[in-house]
């Protein structure tokens, strides 16, 4: 029962604190009232906002792409994204172009992540998308793009057989402590949309300002090839 | 470094990717702007619905006055509040005919809980203010009003000397789980101001609407006297 139904079903109190607790309920209606219209306006700025902001996010993403390795360098330079970062993934990073992150017009009701890609060895897509629904009605759900991998560099299955062997780290001698999650498992898991740690993190963390995480060098800096430091 | 000394202080990247860089910066800078503008306007949301729902705050505790019992009665019903109520502090708290939660004119610099109290047999004070100061200059602090306890009734003193005894449940025959706080332990304690749980669920849980717990009953329902069932 809600409040307001109870108030008005109680017969266990005395006429004067019955009516009352009416009073109380319809002066609570009238603050609720209240929230919802704040919410509302709230809402509406923030929407102005985010149109606003819009044309420097594009801009932002035309500058990003004359420099090369732009995105893989702020990922792997990112705690909690470079924790799920296997070798081969990182490799194939390198390949993306373009991140867009954008919210749905009604903020509230979920957001989607877009990796555009340059044409690679791994898979035949220009996008992957993954996006949120989180809306209050139904269950918060996700969805991503079906990667279209290329014959024998299925990143994800390789990462599976890996974990099924027991051990993560690639053939190369450099050591990674070990870790169940992979950027591409990530990118399919779907098991609890509404906590997705590191959706949240590129949205709310590296989206805002990325160049931050470009620009801090990781203790083992590597852009390029080889692990010879 | 901020990135954008880091930018400009960059020596170690070519010519193409200092010029990127710097336009991602200024980018960026616009980027903030934008949401510093967008805090900004719905600061000023925020506060006009404060006023507006004012006058119902204060209607709604002119009502809730002519109820006896109504704020110790939600408190015992609340879950995390009636962890701390020692059995004579819930006896004080009958005394308890007015609260109020204020937050500061800017919001995010603190607020203030005020317990409004007629004359009883436990302190001097008509009311009692524990304030939070949780703004972005100085470390977060909170106060609050020295109690004026009358000979024999000072119940932080007695609730203190039980704790050195090792056991809390006072003389009568009701078991509560044994908990370190109390209620005027916690009203005296200034430990952890941005963290401070018994305020936060006063301010964000029962202020917003307080009828809900005074609704619920308790397994262990009891307005009056005794112990009696
Ligand atoms: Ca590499
Ligand atoms: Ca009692
Ligand atoms: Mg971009
Ligand atoms: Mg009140």
């Amino acid at each position: 029962l809600d409040p307001s139904e109870q108030v008005h079903e109680a017969r266990e109190y005395d006429p004067e604190t019955q009516k009352a607790l009416e009073e109380i309920d319809s002066c609570q209606n009238e603050i609720d009232q209240l929230n919802e219209k704040a919410s509302e306006e709230i809402l509406k700025v923030e929407q102005k906002y985010n149109k606003l902001r819009k044309p420097n996010f594009e801009n932002r993403s035309k500058i990003i792409q004359r420099i090369p390795n732009f995105w893989v360098t702020a990922f792997v330079n990112h705690p909690q994204i470079s924790a799920i970062l296997e070798e081969e993934e990182e490799e194939c990073l390198h390949y993306l172009t373009k991140l867009d992150v954008e919210e749905f017009d009604d903020i509230k009701s979920g957001y989607r992540i877009k990796f555009f890609f340059d044409e690679n060895p791994y898979f035949e897509n220009d996008v992957l998308t993954k996006e949120f629904h989180l809306g209050s009605t139904g269950d918060p759900a996700s969805h991503s793009t079906d990667i279209k991998w290329k014959d024998g560099h299925n990143l994800l299955e390789r990462f599976r057989q890996r974990m099924q062997q027991g051990e993560k780290s690639g053939g190369s001698g450099r050591k990674r402590p070990l870790d169940l999650r992979s950027f591409f498992s990530w990118f399919c898991d779907h098991g609890d949309p509404s906590a997705d740690e590191i959706a949240e993190v590129i949205k709310d963390d590296m989206w805002p300002n990325p160049l931050q995480y470009f620009l801090v060098p990781d203790i083992e800096v590597e852009n390029g090839e080889g692990d010879d430091d």
